[in-house]
């Protein structure tokens, strides 16, 4: 390449991240895990592809007024529009529409993959994620609604964070109830609303009544109306935190009764009513299969910022503590969520076709775990290598590899220009190998090989830099025939 | 919704496809088996985004000669060009040079992901498709590119295809030092000889020699432009086809001694010397490490289309017989290639940074084991079924879901609205449901339940739509006692 030729920086657009072999082996293991407890409960994966035609994903995301703003799209050379896929539900929608005839109903099936946010990247915030998602497509009741709650639980418990948190449910026609009692009928101010209450985690309860009031300015300055309710249309939201549901199985055991239901400042409209029943139906449910509150709790403040959702909405909450940017003890807050969809499908067909599901973070996950311990190893175990001491001989060297890869042992030839001793066991040492192998010419007259035990040898290995300090001190060094190569290293790998 | 309401068609964009759950756990189980190989040879994960800077990717596909055709791109916030990756080698590059300083040199790395081609979609051609490369950067010498051969070869027997395969290797400078005998200096031209030679296998020699003169015209009557050489010229680039390579070991084992090289027609070269003698320190190290002319064989008309490859390039082939469209026999071909490519990370680096690898195109080869028998299982086992036998029940029969699922094992209790018995039973037989299980309210109060073995009564079921019926005929059913619900499970499991 010429001087003159301008080099291209190695850079990636921002939002976008690689992933190391500790990573890409930890999340691999985190997601198996969810895997196997999604099977158990009787789910089967499928895979979309990543870019559907625009009008197929819709537009659900919330903070995206913009058309098309909040997806990668392009258009086809056909004209039609197409988007990289912002979430794993949309896809789902439109391949049940698709494989309506074939597929069984109720329809259950999980999801893994990247999805594509075209928005301002942050710290932890991407423009590419992975997400894992189970849904339920064809049950109406809220039977599949409290098993979405009681699988969120069991992978939580699966990845060993037993009491670190808290499913918590709550119904969206609630909200709709509540909105309706104080006259807020308008479809573009109701959004608003919903996407202030989903922010009470965020900005505290001071921040959410600024947002359903005039608006919130951020510290940065930047202003964001609010939804314009007036005083007691925000109590009157407000208040909606503090409803009580209280269910209690019938002495003949063979019903509930749903107590404690409501607020004194509020008017109970129907639609209340009938949530709150639907929520006592799923806290029937979970006390049947044994999840107290400690697990799965119902807490009317849960609303879900995508405006999809028709019924129960619920979110995986992890309550340890963390720091926040600015040192404060914050929970760590949500990993996941969902709810019920009802008109999703219905996008594509006439009749209504009910659905329920929840999409993992995977990447936010990952993170609580590691933070907990609870991830898995990082590392991957380093290769056996097999130093080239003498470049005409690299068919030597060769054999010893094949007979160990053969064996099944991960090993390699030392494969890079330098002939410098100290940088091939350098090179060894960067790599976690546990061990080198060594034949120079004297080895080879006497058909031996040395062999280098670098987990034992470590220590010693790094001051050392060439041929002839090495052969004076030898640490963790002994001599092997050439004929025992593949059963002595077996041997010490089993050692270490 | 309205009936006034546009239904919006469910499908997706032409080349783009769904995976089905047994398309997903055979593809799977068929990665895992060639990670490990990788593994084995000291190879690690590492996975870069699916965007890139467009500038970062460069223009390296065949048959795209336009700017940015072959690939999605779409322009950033700042105005800045990303592209999709269409290869998992031109994002490598980048991750190399943009990680130089802590990453060990030679870098070994695996990388398996989706890749993406804005191109005209065919049968068994996708835009969106897999492929799981290895790669090597830093490794200058032809130990690195034989030991890509080896583990190509150790891939295919690992995926129990031995004797179906021959991993063929050539070097592009023998093509080059031909293309300087005949004198085409033409850089232009050059390329398209070099894509008119990749399409051997394709169009059989005659169609070569079209492409290689004037032009070729296909069945659809669309016409190639050919690359314009003369009849000299073109017989000199055939010849080609006809070198031989045989390489011996010297008496004394210390060396090699290279012979039969060229072909008496056409004016051997300095560099077409080079080239055959970088081969046959190949063939040493086949032989070193056991890979017989059966399993890797020198063949000087593999090419590869890319234009990046600088040195050694090389192709899984597939030799067993496959009928094509036409109902003709031929053989199966390519699953997969690569070679060395010198130049990629020189454009982001000053100093010279030499890489070798290949990719293996997943979805290609998954389909070839599929011809072969040697695609693993393809339907997941299905989940036991607890029928929903009265509504108000739920709870018992939630409890008896969760009491199953605690012990390990797939169940679910059926979420669809309808209370058709032998609906739910269809249910569970299209889910391949192993067991299902009744609890009707004599059953309740008798504390029992109904036990349907589905695997022994999957025939005289198929007949059966009603209750009544169901209770007389009672094909492979047995009753239990409630409290024995999970031994009774695993029991008949473990003897199905």
């Amino acid at each position: 390449m010429s001087e003159k030729t301008k080099l291209i920086t190695p850079r990636l657009p921002r939002g976008f991240e690689d992933r190391t072999p500790g990573e890409i082996a930890a999340v691999g293991a985190m997601i198996d895990k969810i895997r196997k407890v999604y099977e158990r409960y009787g789910f089967d994966p499928v895979e979309t592809p990543l870019f559907e035609y625009t009008e197929t994903l819709g537009k659900f995301l919330p903070d995206t007024d913009r058309p098309n703003a909040g997806v990668f799209s392009l258009q086809d050379d056909d004209e039609q529009w197409m988007s990289l896929r912002y979430d794993l539900t949309a896809p789902l929608a439109r391949y049940f529409a698709e494989n309506f005839e074939t597929l069984p109903k109720p329809y259950r099936s999980y999801r893994q993959g990247y999805v594509f946010r075209n928005e301002k990247p942050g710290p932890g915030r991407f423009r590419q994620f992975m997400q894992f998602d189970a849904d339920t497509v064809g049950a109406p009741g809220p039977e599949a609604d409290a098993e979405m709650c009681m699988m969120m639980a069991d992978v939580m418990d699966a990845l060993g964070l037993q009491g670190k948190y808290v499913v918590r449910v709550n119904d969206r026609k609630i909200l709709d109830g509540v909105l309706s009692a104080v006259d807020v009928t308008d479809e573009d101010q109701k959004l608003t609303v919903l996407r202030a209450v989903d922010k009470l985690d965020k900005f505290g309860v001071d921040g959410v009544k600024q947002l359903l009031g005039a608006g919130r300015k951020d510290e940065s300055g930047d202003f964001t109306k609010g939804a314009g309710l007036n005083e007691s249309q925000v109590s009157g939201v407000l208040n909606m935190f503090d409803f009580k549901i209280d269910v209690t199985r019938s002495a003949e055991g063979t019903g509930y009764n749903l107590s404690g239901v409501g607020h004194p400042n509020l008017l109970m409209t129907d639609a209340i009513y009938d949530a709150a029943a639907s929520l006592g139906q799923m806290k029937v449910l979970f006390d049947a299969a044994g999840y107290g509150p400690d697990r799965i709790k119902i807490d009317p403040s849960v609303v879900r910022g995508l405006e999809y959702y028709t019924g129960p909405v619920f979110e995986i909450e992890l309550t340890f503590k963390v720091q926040n940017e600015k040192g404060q003890d914050v929970v760590f807050g949500s990993v996941g969520g969902g709810g019920r969809y009802d008109g999703l499908v219905s996008r594509f067909r006439r009749e209504p076709v009910p659905a329920t599901g929840f999409s993992i973070g995977v990447s936010r996950l990952a993170n609580a775990l590691k933070l907990t311990g609870n991830l898995g190893a990082t590392e991957p175990a380093g290769p056996v290598v097999v130093l080239v001491m003498d470049k005409a001989e690299t068919a030597r060297y060769q054999a010893m590899v094949s007979e160990l890869r053969q064996a099944g042992i991960r090993a390699e030839m030392f494969l890079g220009s330098t002939k410098n001793f100290g940088k091939q066991v350098a090179y060894a040492d960067k790599r976690n190998s546990p061990i080198v192998i060594i034949e120079g010419s004297q080895e080879r007259e006497q058909g031996i090989l040395q062999v280098k035990d670098l987990i034992a040898g470590k220590q010693a290995a790094q001051a050392i830099t060439d041929n002839a300090e090495w052969k004076a001190a030898r640490p963790g060094q002994f001599e092997i025939r050439r004929e025992d190569l593949v059963s002595a290293v077996q041997k010490l790998l089993s050692e270490q």
